[in-house]
């Protein structure tokens, strides 16, 4: 018997609904493959301001340091909208990623046949489709200083943040992606802004000097400008792509948008020692919260990617996976993918559509 | 008769062929409506690197604030790839916004129904998008200090860039897209990251206290990475964004590429006094450059933008913008926008089209 102890991050809005979904399958397939879950919960994001005036209280912190993974549901809402924002949801979640050192973020955007009519784009353009986006997680513009409002010798206001990356920092980034672009299908694409960045330049620089280690990958640059139009022009030229922590924010949330259905994609967010973090793509969806009404799908998965990333336990996150195409195959799904002729499920129903199928 | 004297910068790549049909086009409308223009020429891009060592000598920008406008084609290629990044002809551009003081950049998205199918997005989703993307373009990132890099005290390197607005400058920019909103559908939608950027906090303070002075225009806020996803699921929501430089960068090229043809659209650069710059979206494509292949009609429609924008003279501008939806809806194409029965033309060809419809 394989032992994990699994910390718990509900958050906020549908989160505690979906995450009650992922740990019902999770002790399914631990009972399945012989693997004993021990759960533990803590507070974050909106909960957690709440219950102590802290996003992301130091116990919480020292809660998920103490375990194997970290299982993540979702975080914020109109609620906390008009705190300072070092008080608010999101400076929790930004806590929880410095606090574990977590800087490499693994999106994938990968098109589900089943859904593939949700997406905005055409068929043919789409169909495929399967994407990595490898984003730095603890650097950049987000963590950068000088930072904050400062007065001008005018006496007007000036608004200050420093993007900046050091070479380790990017070397770091870059080795997770260039390992990843192995085990995919060769190919990485490195995004900056190089013609205008110095940041960039030594982004790009150090990459590809990096490239010189991964001689059976191939290293392509791209502008960001020109990535988020490729993104939407013919999306099926990219395999992995690798970028800083504001480019990777907007390019992984373009690249999920292209599968029609955010309310199916996983993340995982990964350290050099510290446990990993698992959660949804997905917003907290505080208009939807506590109607049973959410998709606990990318909580499923981000459970099958803490499987396989954070506790290496492959066979049982394939079986997962396996277990959500099967269902979706069925025809069963929730109101954020719904189409003709399907069945509406609410969450929980899904959730047990998914434990029959399992 | 008006008399207007203009400034022409072909750039590089297929800059010369287009700005050759802009330039006839602008003839032909000049006489028929009593405008005359002057056209001097200056060096900018990569051709002012090969002919002077820089991408921007100081004469040519002389030459431009000598003038009631400035036209600009395209710059840069691959020849000039290698060059330290000062002395690249992004460098050119970058110096000719600072030096006319082009704070703001608008940049128009419209589906166009004869070309609707180039679009990658379903019809249903794009039939009707009329975007306008209002950039801000001498500020942010791209000019912000300290910038450069640097070295650590462990003796790496590090790269970095302030992205830094005061509030002037916020504000500025602001009425320049609350009043192009007012002509609009009177929706403007602003664009930033303020659940992590102190900067973009004050943006969207400043932001939100400029609308009391606008109460027609419906005010929104929204992420950039979210702005992203809704830009691609769901663009008929937008009418008129207001960004930051960067984030303007990547978000007007994604509205750009809704449409399909990104060949086909122009953009205005404004300053409080000196001549606006107009431009095609599109890059100078060195593949292609000399071989008569090239869509002018960017560049045409640039020259519109600057009649209507630059010059006060909207019926001349209104009688080119007619003039290429007729030779489109006579089925005529450039390679780039082609598709089954139509007429594929070349770029002089594609001139002398559009000149017998005007
Ligand atoms: C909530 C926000 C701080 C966060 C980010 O910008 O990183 C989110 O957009 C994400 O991508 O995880
Ligand atoms: C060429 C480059 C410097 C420029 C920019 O980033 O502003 C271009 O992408 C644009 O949008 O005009």
């Amino acid at each position: 018997t394989h032992n994990y102890r699994i910390t718990l991050l509900p958050g906020d809005g549908i989160g505690p609904e979906i995450m009650a979904v992922a740990v019902d399958v999770l002790k399914v397939v631990g009972k399945k493959f012989d693997i004993q879950f021990e759960f533990q919960e803590a507070l974050i994001g909106g909960a957690a301001i709440d219950a102590t005036g802290e996003p992301l209280p130091g116990s919480s912190l020292d809660t998920c340091r103490n375990s194997d993974a970290v299982l993540l549901a979702a975080i914020g809402g109109y609620k906390w909208d008009s705190l300072a924002s070092h008080l608010r949801p999101e400076a929790g979640l930004l806590g929880l990623r410095a606090g574990l050192g977590l800087f490499a973020n693994l999106r994938p955007a990968k098109i589900l046949p089943q859904l593939i009519d949700a997406s905005s784009l055409k068929r043919e353009v789409v169909e495929g489709v399967d994407i990595l986006v490898v984003r730095e997680l603890t650097g950049g513009i987000y963590f950068g200083k000088p930072k904050g409002i400062f007065e001008t010798e005018t006496g007007e206001k000036r608004g200050v943040n420093t993007m900046a990356y050091t070479e380790s920092e990017i070397e770091r980034i870059g080795r997770v992606a260039f390992e990843a672009a192995q085990k995919r299908r060769g190919k990485l694409c490195s995004v900056d802004k190089a013609n205008v960045l110095e940041v960039s330049q030594l982004w790009r620089d150090r990459i590809t000097k990096l490239a010189q280690e991964y001689p059976d990958v191939e290293l392509s640059h791209m502008y960001v400008d020109n990535a988020a139009m490729q993104l939407l022009r013919a999306p099926k030229q990219f395999d992995t792509i690798v970028t800083g922590n504001l480019f990777g924010d907007i390019l992984s949330d373009a690249a999920a948008m292209l599968t029609g259905s955010i309310g199916m994609l996983p993340s995982a967010s990964l350290g050099a020692s510290n446990p990993g973090v698992f959660e949804p793509v997905h917003g907290s969806a505080p208009d939807i919260a506590g109607q049973d009404k959410a998709n606990p799908l990318a909580q499923v998965l981000s459970a099958a990617m803490m499987l396989r990333y954070g506790l290496n336990e492959s066979t049982a996150a394939d079986h997962i996976e396996q277990g959500v195409l099967e269902v979706l195959q069925r025809g069963d799904r929730t109101g954020d993918i719904i189409s003709p002729d399907m069945n509406l499920l609410g969450c929980r129903a899904m959730g047990q559509a998914l434990i029959q199928v399992l």
